[in-house]
């Protein structure tokens, strides 16, 4: 959390600009004004500043990164679609505008203007942005977590990306023993000022990984042959498991929550080893140590993940990208966190990456999901008003900002 | 199954107290009707007959059986929230009652009318009870089937959790010879009353075990180490999977199923192990055994199972305490059973634990879960009413009573 | 594609039967008409032509290949249930007529007129046969490719089992060193007039193979292994591996699709070494290649497989066999693949597979499935008619068209 932005700066609810995005009639209002309330966004990236061509637009809202085969459009999925509905109003076009028109406009405001209706419009009062991402993702092109800030007129704090510091680390280390001293120097440094930590080990090495702290010597031995090639990603499981361990013991100094990316990944991941339900191990040998476990996305393995949020007093869980990437369908993975989660265990995180109708849309369906939900508990005669109402606060912001202390 | 309340004592249908809770107002009356008949629970737990404290209480309601994070409550959960829907007007409190004002009730009434009020408004009329759970559950502290049974009005036959005679017999074994001897013959006595047998093989070594029956001499050989330290947790996969081929032995001997633990478990558990998709290879090398195969709770791998039980003729499924758990949810899960599962490999299980809460709230999920998807079946023209209460009461108690042979 | 029922004679929509089944009553015209347009099913099986007792009957409605338990019917299946609500209309009968009312009238019409009137009344354009199923699925007794096309109106394309042509080269090989050119050259010869490729891999060694191309002299040697038992089922990882890569080869010479069957399998298959999600490996091997990759049935992961859809330009998906097994409950699994796929990546495909109440129901509820939930996303407001028209198209055929070039 910058100083200038401090938790306590926290705009009053009243005063920020909802979601035009209509809910369900049926709602009572205590829970339409929960559900409208200014989110806390505990996870999303940088989104790009820069105007962007068809060509750099489309492998943006796609997870494979790639063009779309010939003769299709990455508009022709659920993100796409919803992009074409929701967004399109926001630019002053008519819902379900064509993805030709939607990018003329796109350009015709300009990517700050853009960046600045969708951000705002999105409703959030709090970005933790996860800015290790940039490297991978264009780089100087996308917005600092301070303009991130500026645009959605929200208060922001860092989310440390461990595998990103480990990359500097190793770029500048002149032995495997300074290696170990610089990466502890580092990453405290870098926590001094952040408000959580996340790492992508999932799509390095898999979550499979031996639980247990490695030994210093192989630490040192495997160092040594990763400053042989510095510039490599990082995916040897020794390493990248001394790279946890150093993190826990860092974000345990500073009680700051630790981050897994989970689930879907791009093409370079396996997805069958990013199964939440494979942390149980990690997960178990840091219950002692009192360092918050945050998994993230999850999808489609989150039913696992809200397992470990029931199963274990200090594992939270949130939908993140899967709410943009399942749009019109996200209800379903949002009902199935609910189905075991414990309500003090989930959060918000909208997953933000490369455009900023991610960030924007993540909220929406955050909102459109959890009030379809809450619509039908009322209904069915399980849930009580207040409760409900209760619910959509816990989850839209009061959970990140007990555990991550804004 | 006890001689004094033998399955040809269970009670008339229409003699039994029902649900107070509403089912859907559609359903046509001999849907209606079936859904009311008493179930036959063929899967549960003792629960607590001592009065609790509510620092008691919340563990009881979790999988975590640890306390619930600073400033925050079990009673925010699925299964929390549904107590004080629920099982509040039992206790003569309104509906939604807050979780002080509940335990406050509970504590006034004292736990045996509780017990006796939640047990018995559950319309269930026989009852399959797991003791082997107890010594690790608040072991003198929990009813007897016996007990359950008289509160709930109910008849009652054991459950034999072979676990538990392992650990009975490593106690008092006086070689690895003997071990397998004294086991052959403390299970063949304990089944002579019993109802069938339970296994938690998933949650001590993980269902991806070697299916084969190990060798004598490998069993000799572990089970000397083990009687070094017969006090420790059986974790041993050789040791395991020698007691489910002994167990396997007596229950074909005895023509009883075998039941298996699998899906969610505690904080202990590897939940990727406890897949029973993982069970493939046992199930197949069991079904020339002739040895009825019966999956509990499995969720969220519970789709899996069912695919299980529409493969092998001898593979049968239930949703167990994931009923409770998943509450105001559990129609999701309980379609997603009915997705593959033929109507006659499904049975009624509360999985019932800790508190009687868990046993009241299995059955009312049940037949609301399924309510619902009869209703949405006959609404959609696909089904039939005859099929519908027909598909009900099989799996109620039709297909528990055949294959238990009560 | 055979010559003379060459892609351009397909038959123009208006000219075909379609479903009686009823969609729902709000569905704009375009979007009905979309969902009752001609379908392409892109991979089913033969069914039997010949009568078929109870005895037999009820195995081929099942994935257990096996008579149901004592005291119960195959046809308390979800299959079994749609079978009596569908198809006996289409024999004349009332819905839900009795399952012996629904065989008696099968006997009176005789297999032909059966297989013409429910093949018929699909509304099927176009058929790719998987011709590879017969030898193990009653053999002569299966329809051609050319004859199932005949009964039901549609022109028709063959797909070619590699498992199936490598039994032909290991029946006849001389040498290891043989057996690896008789391969090239019988595969390049079957797909000479072929529409794609398919493998059950999956239910061979698993999907969690090695995806690298094995060496020649592994395969030499693995060779000479089998072709001293050439009339085993194949099931070393080796030659599995070897096979693939052989018809990859064949498959980008002539531009045609490779599908994979993942998924639940019979009692023989490993469900949890069938998740696609194993396949990401080889999929990424695969991308610099140019072979589509095609991910049949996918049921119970077809979430998996749908991210693997959205991840990678070159993989496609299909509910397959899954929609006439979960019948009634259906539309949960296709809009889980709604949930990420990219909607040029959805195929139809019934997977058809025993008795031609399976290629019916395939695409009856391929149609109901999806109707419903364009339904919900016209009603939340989520998709314009005109889309929504047009991804039933896309689905129905338009994908299929342009992935197998017809």
């Amino acid at each position: 959390m910058r100083p200038d932005d401090a938790p306590s700066a926290l705009p009053a609810l009243s005063s920020l600009s909802v979601l035009p995005a209509g809910l369900p009639a049926e709602l009572p209002d205590p829970v339409r004004e929960a559900l409208l309330a200014p989110l806390v966004d505990h996870h999303c990236h940088g989104v790009r500043r820069d105007e962007l061509v068809r060509a750099q637009f489309e492998p943006l809202i796609t997870e494979s990164g790639a063009p779309a085969p010939p003769g299709a459009t990455h508009f022709d999925t659920p993100l796409g679609a919803a992009i074409r509905r929701w967004c399109a109003p926001v630019l002053d076009l008519d819902p379900h505008a064509p993805a030709a028109v939607y990018l003329a406009r796109r350009s015709e405001l300009g990517p700050a203007e853009v960046n600045r209706r969708l951000l705002g419009a999105a409703g959030i009062a709090a970005f933790l942005v996860d800015t290790g991402a940039d490297a991978g993702n264009g780089g100087a092109e996308s917005l600092s977590a301070a303009e991130l800030g500026r645009l959605g007129g929200a208060v922001t704090g860092e989310i440390v990306r461990i595998e990103r510091i480990e990359e500097e680390v190793a770029g500048a280390a002149s032995s495997g023993v300074s290696y170990i001293s610089d990466l502890e120097t580092e990453l405290a440094a870098r926590l001094s000022r952040a408000a959580g930590l996340t790492s992508v080990v999932a799509h390095r090495c898999g979550l499979d990984l031996d639980p247990a702290r490695p030994s210093r010597g192989s630490v040192i031995a495997a160092a040594n042959r990763r400053l042989a090639d510095p510039k490599e990603r990082l995916t040897d499981p020794v390493l990248l498991r001394h790279l946890l361990w150093t993190a826990v013991d860092a974000a345990r100094e500073r009680n700051l929550p630790l981050q897994f990316h989970t689930g879907r990944g791009g093409p370079g991941s396996d997805p069958h080893r990013a199964d939440p339900a494979l942390l149980a191990g990690l997960v178990r040998a840091l219950q002692p140590v009192g360092v918050p476990v945050v998994l993230l996305r999850c999808y489609p393995f989150h039913r696992q993940a809200a397992h470990l949020a029931a199963a274990f007093p200090h594992v939270y869980v949130d939908a993140g990208l899967a709410l943009p990437a399942t749009a019109a369908g996200s209800a379903a993975a949002v009902a199935e966190l609910l189905e075991v989660a414990p309500f003090h265990k989930l959060l918000f995180g909208s997953g933000a990456r490369g455009v900023a109708e991610t960030c924007h849309l993540g909220a929406l369906y955050h909102r459109r999901a959890l009030a379809g939900i809450l619509a039908e508990r009322l209904a069915a005669g399980e849930w009580s008003v207040p409760d409900a109402a209760r619910v959509a606060h816990m989850i839209g912001s009061g959970n990140a900002r007990r555990v991550y202390r804004l």
